[in-house]
Parts: C-alpha cells; structure tokens; sequence
C-alpha cells in the first residue's frame, strides 16, 4: 500500500485560500499576524467611533474592531447570521474576550441570510419555548447552549466504541427493516416492503445474539424504532441506541464489567473531549465508583418498605418512584451516581432473559440506574436452543415467528449477555435536560415528525 | 470525577472463569501453562490412538489432542459448533498449527446444537450458492472467509471515523423517518407512523447540510434506505452509508481532501487492525498516491471515444464500461486504484449540487472512482437560499415540500460541500466480492428480508 502522509500545516487543515483560516479559540496563538477568521455573524455591538463585530465559529466567538467609516456602513446594514469573513490583524487586547480582537479587517460575504432568525441567537440562553426551538431547531441549535448536548454525545459514543473495541468488540451494522414484528408487537412501525410488509427494527437485540456466534463480542451504535404512544418526556419514536453483547461469560457479573467500562468510557471521553460543552453548561460529571452500588430487586423493595413505610409485597416492578428512592440511596450511602438493581422478576423481563439458577422467578439481569432514572438493561440470555422453546412455550408463542432467531441457537451457542443504553437518555441525565427533546436533534414523536 | 481504571491481566480482560481463558491465537506465550481454550468444535480428527479436536475461537483454531478413552468417547458423541471449553497443558509442537497444542485436556461443554450445521464450517471454502448461504447467515458467516469482510469493514468504518474526528468533525445521528418523500420520490419506503405518512431517509444529506450550520463540520454512519426495484449485484434495500460535509470551503478540492482523508484513513484502519481477515483473504490493499488522477466528465469521454473509437458526444451520464475505462486508465498511467471524474452535468445531479461556475452546465461535484466502479459522490453545494429556490424552480418542483432543508439557508449557510461512502460497496471491491450481498451481513432487497 502506498498512501502518502496527509499534510497538515496545523492540528486542523482548513480550506485552501490565504492567509489560512484561524479559529476563534486559536486566535492568541496567533497576535501580531493577519489571520482569516469566518463564521456567522453573532452579534453587533455600533458605537460612536467603533463596531464590534463578534463572529461565531464552531470554536467560540471571536470580536472583530471596526473603525473605517465605509465598512462600518457595510456591516451596519448586515443581518445577524451573515456568514462573514475577516481578514486583519491578531491584536492583543486584555479587554477583548479572550485577550485578543482582530483589527483592520478586510469583509468577505459568504452567506446571507434571507431573514433574520426567530431568535436572538446571542443571548446567553435562547428566550423560546420547546415546541418553538424544535420547529425552528435548524437555528435554534446553532445556540451555543443547544449545540452543547450534542458535543458531548458525539464524544461519548466515541468513548462507547473505543472502551469496546479496545476489549476486541467487533463493531456491525444489523438490519432495520425487518421481517417479523415480534420483540413487542404493540409498538412496531410497519413499512410498505416492495408490496408486502416490513418493520422497523425495535433493537438489535436477536441480531446481536446471533451475531455472538460469529465475533464473540459485538457492539453496536444505531437508530431503532418504537412506535411509542406515550407522550411523554422520556419517550422517542426513534433513538440511538448502543449496544453490546459477549459470549464465554460465567454469568451477568462478566456483562456488568463490560458495562462499567463502556461507560467509564463515555464520561472519560466527555471529560478530554466535550471539556468545552461542559463549561458552557456548567456541568460537572457523575461520580462512577470502582464497585457500583448493587441492590437486588426484593431487597430493594424491603428497604424501601423499611425506610418509607410503603406496602411494597407481590410487586413485580419498580415504580420511578423506586427507582430515585434507589439513586438517592447510592449517592448517600456510596457516593455513587450509579446503581444496580438486579434480579428484576422473570415475569417483566423478555423470553430471551436468562433466570437466576439460585430463584428461577428472577433473572440474572439488570437495570443501571443513572442517578435515579433507569439508563441500561442487560443481564445474561438464554443460550441453548431447548430453553429458547420452553421460554416461549410458556408465553404461549409459536416458534415459528422466531425461526430466523432460533437458528443461532440451533446450532450451538456459548452462553452470553449483554446490554443497551440509550445515548439520549444518558446525555438527558447527564445534562439535566427536562425533556429528552433537548438532547435530540430532530426529535420524532406521536406528534413530531418535522423538520 | 472518580472512575477507577479498568484492571485488564491480559489485553483483552475475559470472563471471570480461572484460570483466565486464552484465546488460541496467544496460546504459543502460555507454553508450559494450564490455560483454557474455549470456542466452537470446530473439527474433530478421529485416529486410532488420538482424537485431535479443533476449537475455534474469535482469534482462530487451537488443536487439543484427547487420548484418555473416557474423553475420547464423548468428543466422538459430539456435534461439530458444540460449544466448548477445554482446560489442559498448553504444549509445543512444532507440527502442530501456531506451534502449541493443548495436551492433557479437561471437556466442559458450554452449549449443544440441536442438529448439526448445514454445511461443513471447517472447509476451506464454503460449499453453497449465495443463497443458501444467505439463508444460513447465522451460520454461514461462523466461516473465517464468511466473517472476514466485516473485520475489515468494522476497521474500515472505524479508520473513517479517526480521520474525520482528528479534523474536527462532529458525529451526528440524524433521524431516519422523515416526513417528506423528496430526495428521489421513486424510492423511497412509506411507514405508517401513528395512522399517517412518514418515509425513511435515503440519505442524511439534507440534514447534514443543515448541521453544517451548527457544526461546521460534521459526519454521520449510519443506514439509509432505498427501495429499490432494481435486483442487481451492487444494490441494496437499506445499506451503511459514511458521510461527510464540511463547511468554509473554497471549492469541492478542499471536500476532495477530506474525503481523501477518510478513505486513507480506512485503507491505514484496516491494514492495522484487519490485518488477519486480509490474510484470511489473501488480499492486498488497493493503491491511493498523493495526488488521485482526475479527469473532468468531457475530458473522460474526449479519451474514451480517442481510445475506443465509441462516439460519446451528446452523453449526460458515463456508462459502467465508461467508468472502468477510466479506472483502467488511471491504473496504468498513474499506478492508482482510485480516480476522480468530475464535472458531471447539471442535468445528472440533485438540486442542490453547486455548478462549476466558469461553465454553469457542469457540476462542481465529483464521483470518486475505486478500481473502475464509483465508490463516492460528492462535491460543493449550493449555499444561498435565493440559488436553491431558481435550482427547485428550474426542475418544476415546489419549495413547499423543502420547508424544513430550506430554513437552514435562509438564516446563512457557508459554502460547504461533503461526499458520502457507501460501505458495502467499499468492501465489495475491496474483497473483490462478486455481489455485494456477500459483504452484508443480512442483506435486504426486493425478494430478501430474512434472516
């Protein structure tokens, strides 16, 4: 193979045109230089002698001095979100912000708007409801505050991917359109498929499984689709979804592991990558410590009867309201903004969970509280074909709806696990985000299906 | 932040089990050890006084040598793909494959099939058509030269992704149900969503071009969906698709050098870390210089009818045997297995492809060729909202319809441009596979939506 090195006069190659283009937060770097800078037009402050002309890049904001009379006029007349270019000097300026200002400007146009934007896109927090900022959500995100949230998920993910592939997880891709609607009927898009039927994938979940068979260890990072009636805060018609599966496991310990380190991953890489989208949202990281707080699902019940008096006997799932009573006990009494409830009934959890030997009416899985909210399900599976029969037989459900699944199982099958997150609701919780339509670019729902 | 670094023994830390499981690809370090080895059973050799028993893991195959009667028995009662785990003397021997064998072997059996495979995995090549192996595709692909091509597209993606983050690009995730049928009407799959209309996307072009806005630079993997009627060899219903789009450009060279970034990127990816799989094959990379030839569209069809003596004046479109004339070309002039055709016409791009401004017929876009067959599209785009409402007005279509790609423009776009990879293909032609569904792990098309 011959593949030249890709040359690169600084960290970022930036387009071709002279002198190269600086970015807003690279600008001290460069005082006493002319330097291009470019990006939208954020802001204009017109005084007396003086405009400053404040350009938003992907990197910060950068203030440019304006002071010829015909430019000024020119730039006076401009809208905000003009996507200029300014060419001048690199000034130091302990006033400006970051200590420097670009002066004697030369202006390119690049882009103009056509109208002005539904918001003020300069104010420290972007003054619109939520319905609001979603249809206009093609410039509310350009907000800095708005953008944030997506930083830091395009960081964890990276961090979700690299803890796995460093553990030699093979990464795929399984199909969307699928031919059976049979992981939860009830909430399955249907697609017209060349004249007949298809669906739209609820997770990858039986593809992961099979797929155990062929890499051992998967992952992978993909929409799935739920049809889900529920309008609520926590809810999406479609989501990211990161998933994970190993075969040669002992049991779900050998899965929370795996677990922990996909997302001691995430918050690591949020930390180096996403420091910026931190600081604008003045966030601080959940803490993960070594051993993360485990509950087992009676146990938690009994001492949320103890601690609160709640009659809480014959219940075979927590309420929310369990769950942050759970959150609250692993920040107190551990520190932890991290919680495991284990052992969830088999009577909740799908066919495919696998019981706990020691009490089979509960199975050897587990929900990973994220301060309080549900973020992960995983647990150990089935893995031997005969099991995959009596699992189903019990629900009164016919194999044959499952025949492509059970082929994996058919024809032998190490016993495995796995698990999901859900990249929205992990970047809600990590955010503080009210609604999960904050964290998701162009949120689709019951009602939402633009822009 | 508290997290605990993960404590790994080995690379690649494994389940819980003692002593540690060994995969059979590092058991020549473990000599003298007890280690164990699990995995499918791969093959069994039955001799008159020793049963050779081969394990195949994720790594590759380990011989253990059985002659206690008792063991002999029941490895002769096995099913090839039982899964297995054998603890025993990692031994040298020079005859044996990777120089070690396991001797004195403990059998745990880990999962049983329920009937033996449909075909012998243990071949070197899998004895079956294409569609009986797509049939078996939880099976079938258990076959190392069935897995390998997704080794190498797993590292190929990931490669993608290094370059393209190392240049500043943000990972985004744009929704996949749409509520306009526009890119291309013909092709596009309807879902029914909540009692209404939606489509799935067929490409996240219109929103990668709006988060150019947010972003500046930006990327996405993920699948698109077209429902194609056509059953050829090189198209797919739904596919992955690694796209790319960067704003503050000068023209589409500088989206040419990022996209010759990626493409390095996955060639450098898969050379390190798919190395095995290659091998596997028995491939070697293509060749990318420094500088990819590139002819304008006139110039490729000036040569053609030069060479061939084919008339080609008056052609909007190249012709497969065009494109391999060109990549044909360019191997034997300029030793290189890519090739850039640009300019194509006006009339043969979507919309919002941005025109060569010296001569407004041509496009300032690109098709990017890999060993004669496009692999790549890509090129600038237009920018100003006044240029894509004379672009729909031209082709007859209504702005209506673009309501939501057309808000992004009206509020400043930089010029920007970007290009999109379609994976499978990438692999195809890497591999040299005849049908690109035998790089796709479940493949969906007319006739196809299972397994």
């Amino acid at each position: 193979m011959s593949i030249e090195p890709i040359e690169q006069t600084a960290a970022v190659p930036e387009a071709s045109a002279d002198p190269p283009r600086v970015l807003a937060s690279a600008l001290a770097v460069h005082i006493g230089r002319t330097v291009r800078v470019s990006g939208w037009l954020h802001r204009r402050r017109i005084l007396k002698s003086v405009v400053f002309a404040v350009v938003r890049d992907r990197s910060g904001l950068a203030q440019v001095v304006v002071r010829e009379p015909e430019l000024r006029a020119r730039i006076e007349a401009l809208t905000e979100e003009t996507v200029v270019e300014f060419t001048g000097e690199a000034t130091a300026n302990a006033d400006a912000p970051g200590g420097v200002e670009i002066t004697g400007p030369a202006l390119r146009l690049l882009g103009e708007p056509a109208e002005p934007a539904p918001f003020d896109l300069y104010r420290p927090e972007l003054r619109a409801t939520l319905p609001t900022t979603l249809d206009n959500a093609q410039v509310a995100l350009r907000h800095p505050r708005k953008r944030a949230p997506f930083e830091i998920a395009a960081a964890a993910v990276a961090g979700f991917r690299e803890a796995l592939s460093k553990r030699e997880f093979t990464e795929v891709n399984s199909p969307k359109l699928v031919g059976t609607a049979t992981e939860s009927g009830a909430s399955v898009f249907t697609v017209d498929y060349f004249g007949g039927k298809a669906y739209l994938a609820q997770s990858p979940q039986f593809y992961k499984q099979t797929l155990v068979g062929v890499f051992e260890r998967v992952f992978e990072v993909g929409p799935v689709f739920r049809a889900e009636p529920h309008d609520t805060v926590r809810h999406l018609a479609e989501y990211v979804s990161l998933d994970a599966e190993l075969g040669f496991i002992e049991g779900y310990a050998d899965v929370q592991a795996v677990l922990e380190a996909a997302v001691g991953g995430m918050l690591s890489a949020v930390e180096e990558r996403a420091g910026a989208a931190l600081a604008t949202l003045g966030l601080s990281l959940p803490v993960m410590p070594a051993k993360v707080p485990e509950l087992h699902f009676t146990e938690a019940l009994a001492m949320i009867t103890e601690a609160t008096g709640e009659e809480t006997e014959g219940l075979d799932d927590l309420a929310p309201a369990h769950e942050r009573w759970v959150g609250e006990w692993a920040k107190r009494e551990h520190g932890s903004d991290f919680a495991y409830i284990i052992g969830y009934p088999m009577s909740k959890r799908p066919f495919y969970a696998h019981p706990d030997t020691a009490r089979p009416a509960y199975s050897a899985s587990f929900d990973l509280l994220f301060r309080g909210t549900e973020l992960v399900t995983g647990g150990q599976r089935l893995h031997k074909y005969s099991d995959y029969l009596a699992a189903l037989a019990a629900r009164g459900e016919s194999p044959e709806a499952y025949e492509g699944y059970l082929a994996a199982f058919k024809h032998g099958m190490p016993p495995h696990g796995g698990f999901a997150i859900g990249l929205e609701r992990f970047v809600a919780q990590l955010t503080g985000a009210a609604n999960i339509r904050e964290v998701t670019l162009f949120p689709r729902d019951l009602h939402r299906l633009t822009p």
